[in-house]
């Protein structure tokens, strides 16, 4: 029985499962938290250790990959993390096939929990969808005519520095107002604890500092979420400041791809209904009346990229 | 000798030629300013007197057509002008191919000036490219894989729709800082109106005024280019707009679709210097550090939509 090894490089977590070939069930499956000092060399050892705890001295058909970060799709090299050092010019693909001895794809993460999403989620039956994770940062992910589009060099889906707001705060990439600046719960959480610092308190925070123990490091984008749907009104605010960054990039995407439906996934999307009602209502704003769209929640959760890693893995294997 | 006959049907212009399979002239050529009182049945009586005087009696092997407006591809209706009235789900390539007994092809004037620059312009041998026509509005066409890419719906490339400053004035749409809302010739000619309407005076604009012959209702994006050549302060300052609304649009675009190359036309184009520094250096502050592509101007001028069309017939004829 031939057997596909799943890999998922994510910024503070590594996964790796194996299936069968054409089954839709992890045969084995093991997730870790990355240390916080990790960099690449920590992060390849700690991968290695699962997939020999998961191949149980087996050797599958073909290794698929998601990396948290830019990749070079050709050639299976990853660009550089965000998140960890070390990875600059990292050869994956090729490190993993010499290792190993059988193929593999390595693509970065929103385009490899796309595809997932296309082949075994929400976006099944759709052959053009565009799928955005909301998180840590903001990433997209573009199926068309069934096939992720990578971008003349790679680079499409960067739905997170789309411009929504010029006269908005300046994002780590170096403008104002992008929506991976707004959307994203670690910049949630920054515009709250700058809201508490100053002396303004425009909006009611009680609940939201209670949540947080009063120690505004504790902030996150989940104890925003929390706060919100107890009524925190500045919560409230950042948590509709987030949509509305997003609804706009999504309505601008319609208008501009047509594609016929967005899949959200990544931690902000479990904010809650006036999160959701505030993208959708937004993005139906922002779209001209006559493109028509969908905007649905991710079906395969965290498991996502490593689907897709399956679906890139079946891909070389032509199943 | 096998004939193509190419039709443009433009919101203000009507322009037929005909050319021979393969070749890279026309054969005939005529073109019409439609009268300020037009619709749907003066626009085709029109075209129809033009084909004829250009056919002289032959019978072409096959017809494509630019329409300024949406259209069902897969079935050659129109939507709408948002020109000229009567355009409302017109089965123009139906009525096309019942008159003259030859197949036809129909789709909206961005998508097939795309295809013209793809095949015959400044997008030889660019797989990828999206072309944006900047003049009455904002449309945009986009190449992916050497074929123009539709959208879900046939709705794809209303760059002009995108938002770029939700805090800008309001659009035709109802939305607030559309590109089109800032870049397009009529707009900016409203913006040097109202600003010369207002007390506030404050930018200079003798030059401007004095080139419109004091006549606020004489001011057209042209003349702004020709104000702001001169080093008028208003028109430097309106054309700056434009281009930075543009250039907001094409970074935008970069980051999510990233096409090898972005081919501008149409008559704000002609705008000059400044405009084209602005959108440059825009475009490049908006993408990514790691997104490249080049900005070229079109090549085929307003001629794009004619040859975007023959090449529509061509894919009829399987050339």
């Amino acid at each position: 029985m031939s057997l596909i090894l799943a890999l998922d490089f994510g910024g503070t977590k590594l996964a790796a499962a194996v299936t069968q070939v054409g089954s839709r069930e992890w045969l084995r499956y093991e997730r870790r938290l990355s240390p916080t000092d990790s960099n690449a060399n920590t992060d390849l050892e700690i991968m290695r250790s699962l997939i020999h705890s998961l191949l149980q001295g087996e050797t599958p058909a073909a290794i698929g990959v998601s990396f948290g970060g830019p990749v070079d799709f050709t050639t299976g090299t990853v660009r550089l993390s965000h998140h960890v050092p070390g990875w600059e010019n990292i050869p994956l693909k090729d490190l993993l096939e010499e290792e190993f001895g059988v193929p593999a794809n390595v693509d970065n993460d929103a385009n490899v929990a796309a595809l997932g999403e296309h082949r075994f989620g929400a976006g099944q039956g759709y052959d053009s969808l565009f799928y955005i994770t909301i998180s840590t940062g903001v990433g997209g992910g573009w199926i068309l005519n069934g096939k992720p589009w990578r971008g003349a060099a790679g680079m499409a889906g960067e739905i997170g520095h789309m411009v929504v707001n010029p006269a908005g705060p300046v994002c780590l990439c170096g403008k104002r107002g992008c929506v991976e600046r707004l959307a994203s719960g670690p910049y949630m959480a920054q515009d709250a604890k700058e809201h508490l610092l100053t002396e303004s308190h425009k909006f009611q925070s009680k609940i939201l500092l209670t949540l947080a123990d009063n120690n505004l490091n504790l902030i996150t984008g989940k104890i925003i979420s929390e706060a919100a749907a107890q009524g925190d009104e500045l919560a409230i605010n950042i948590l509709q400041d987030s949509a509305w960054a997003l609804g706009v990039g999504i309505g601008n995407v319609a208008n501009l791809i047509n594609p016929q439906r967005f899949i959200l996934g990544g931690s902000v999307t479990k904010a809650g209904e006036i999160w959701w009602d505030t993208a959708q209502t937004t993005a139906d704003k922002t779209a001209l009346p006559e493109i028509d769209f969908e905007i649905v929640p991710a079906a395969l959760g965290d498991d996502a990229p490593l689907w897709g890693a399956v679906a890139l893995s079946e891909s070389i294997l032509n199943v």
